[in-house]
């Protein structure tokens, strides 16, 4: 499909300078930009790249001053980030939906498939699964017994949901998402050895979730490990048994959650953080990338460092961490000026 | 099924206080019990809860002492976690297990599969492999020509087993483990690139080992990545080629050990802790979360930091760390005193 | 098969000492060696197993100068360790490789297969998708549509490959990498909560890329995520949106690298590495493993810690960082004699 840059502002309340009739095809990023394509300008640092892109159209905010000469057309909107979002959900939405079920797959007599569902090759869908309405299971993806899928909820090649667990409405698994595996819990026997705890709970995730590529999520030893509405997590993500993370809140790559901590509603948590057992996260909380959390964080606290505390005041103790051998030779120094002082008073 | 809390107690060997004939179906945890359930009390953190807990029975030690009135009835024992780890399994072996071979799978012509054993839709077993008794293959799961799976053993939905690799008896092995990936061996050129150094050899996984979902455990350059008998590794650990892991140690998610690391026996390591490459680690060996080990380790150490040393100084150096910024401050006032000294003198 | 000690020297130029009769079948590791297999000496923290070694040929350097009575066959080569990896790689080839295509997979009847490939049971290849010349395609791997496989190249059983992603000539992925998945992109609303933003764009991956088992990369916002030419990646890493990665650089497992970084060419990054979004890492850097960087990087840089800073100020920091106790007690002595000289003083 093409669009013209009148197309384009019509459709976001945006004005055109330069050549509206001039026509794209596809995105592109600015610095990357090819004629026929679009591409758009949020952050300054990119500001430089405007003038030499060779993207046909440009998406600026109203606000933009050009210090030099432009040979693409531009558009003003009131926020380019927020509009080049709003055209890539054009774009994602316009493509054609799978539907239908392919061959060989496995649908287990018991289990009900809502309408307008995708099942790819390959999938396996257990006794009593209940799959919703517009649900789209990727090949080679396993829904164990019993478990229970909502509507409109994509499943993207290889997820596992083990027996038991849901998934809510609206959310997005991405390959090789794993739902429901045991807990990690063992108690030691006299002889070295550990004896398994039987891990007999389950999984929910309610709606609007998104979890990324190989994300694994245990099972509950009992009752329930809980994802609340809203929450988004990155890829490689680790949540233990009987974690519970609050609505909207956001977990970026690589993150660890030990078992039964409570993470509350609207944080935003670091790459690779740590996250002890038992602990409870409060609301509005910010983890700095790497952190490791041993204790009970407060409401609306910044967080760094392993075990974290404050973020500024470790930017500053690692600011004289940085030059210590520096401190070090100056206290041995004083040391010596003391010795002196005092050799030479006495 | 539901049961009495005098059947309980009969089962367990404990003694009942209150209501003898109340049933229960299912067990919850005592902060969030329900009526029909079957609650515990271990940890000392949660006696709180066990006065309004609406769990109709709990399990408690036999020295437990109410500060208040209870609505629930009791089950006395010895040790209450170790009494609801021996229900759950109870109630964990009592579900049905799945035996015989759906279709469509893939079993190859020279390969065995020993009785009572299920393999699920769309796994795949290679040539000369050998399946022992009992085994249960989820569906999706790959297993590698001439790979061999002992008696018992479980291999969850969408397990990977390269070729040649050999896992014990009475393992358990959840959803997208990947055993035998080439290990990461490679020779630079001159030129800047690298040419691959082919990996040969296997993994050999003993007895009564536990794997957690996506964990990947690297093939051996030459001979064999060893995980002994009774090691229990949780979710997305990274095991890299010729390691060897000591019996009974457990490995908590996230970490990752480096080529030709040895590690002991009955050690416990944190989540994300990183082990470096041809280091050898004691046994009894404990090490903090996120911790990272460039060094040979003593038996009974306990350790922390990157790089790590003894857990109690790291935390007193720690302690000292987090008031650096006044440190340093009270090194420039001293510097000024001096001054003022030295020249008060002269 | 079986060589004689003579026909190695042959095929590796080298030279024997001892019987050139004796035959091997297999490799082992010096310290493990049994009868019958060849072992190799390069690293010389293992010089000492070669006095005891059962190996019964041992390749060495030209210049090894036995320190006591060897009781097997030496080859004395260039290079020990070269010589190795060209006799793992002639015995690596001489496997047979798998051609064909086993049944049930789906392959879309838009989708072009090229000669010699393999394609496994219960793989899929979707519509429009183009698979080389003598690729292999194991058990259970997923290929979207428009992706494009090239030449050579192996997928191990379960990766998967989102639709229109491509991948080069001569590149290994190992099972359970996960090529194309959305990158994390939300937009807060008012509410708290987040709109997703849609990832329209690809990854591409060069040749002679090899990737390790569950490693995750996330297509781009628009454009490309890209993995140059002799790029080497271990075990679960996690490369973001839009992340480029520089020719033959080498990523060691779990390392993870938000959106927009850009690293340069010929990089080493250690283990569990963090890397922050929309930085720039130069060519040649050296990053030690676990460390936090969040700043640009310039060529030819060693760093390390979080936030990384230059590797040996690093050390020399955490040096006095171990006995950082003493340190301060050293202070409040100097203070107190400070006191006391001040004291005297008046």
């Amino acid at each position: 499909m093409e669009f013209s840059a009148n197309d384009i502002a019509g459709l976001l309340g945006g004005e055109v300078e330069g050549d509206g009739s001039v026509k794209v095809n596809n995105v592109s990023k600015i610095d990357q930009g090819i004629p026929g394509t679009l591409a758009f300008l949020a952050n300054p640092a990119y500001a430089k790249y405007i003038y030499t892109t060779k993207a046909s159209v440009v998406l600026v905010n109203r606000d933009f001053q050009p210090e030099d000469e432009l040979s693409c057309t531009l558009i003003r909107v009131d926020d380019a980030y927020a509009s080049i979002a709003k055209l890539l959900n054009y774009y994602e939405q316009s493509k054609p939906k799978k539907v239908g079920v392919e061959q060989p797959s496995f649908i287990s007599e018991s289990a009900s498939v809502g309408e307008q569902a995708y099942v790819g090759a390959f999938a396996y869908v257990g006794e009593k699964a209940t799959i919703g309405k517009n649900v789209k299971i990727y090949p080679n993806v396993y829904i164990g017994d019993g478990a229970a899928i909502g509507d409109d909820t994509i499943l993207y090649a290889g997820v596992k949901i083990y027996a038991g667990c849901k998934v809510g409405k609206n959310c997005i698994l991405h390959a090789g998402v794993v739902v429901g595996s045991d807990g990690f819990g063992f108690a030691p026997t006299s002889d070295g050895s550990y004896d398994k705890i039987a891990q007999v709970g389950n999984v929910e995730i309610y709606d609007n979730v998104e979890i990324g590529s190989n994300t694994t999520i245990d099972c509950a030893t009992m009752g329930s490990t809980v994802i609340n509405e809203g929450v988004k997590i990155d890829n490689l993500v680790q949540i233990a048994h009987n974690v519970e993370v609050g609505k909207n809140t956001v977990i970026v790559a690589q993150v660890g959650v030990a078992g039964s901590a409570k993470i509350g509603e609207n944080c935003m948590i670091g790459g690779q953080v740590g996250i002890a057992g038992h602990i409870r996260i409060g609301n509005n909380v910010k983890i700095g990338a790497q952190s490791g959390i041993s204790n009970n964080v407060k409401d609306n606290s910044t967080i760094f460092g392993t075990p974290a505390f404050g973020h500024r005041d470790f930017m500053k103790s690692y600011a004289v961490f940085k030059n210590l051998p520096q401190l070090r030779s100056d206290v041995i120094e004083l040391g010596r000026k003391i010795k002196d002082l005092d050799e030479s008073n006495s």
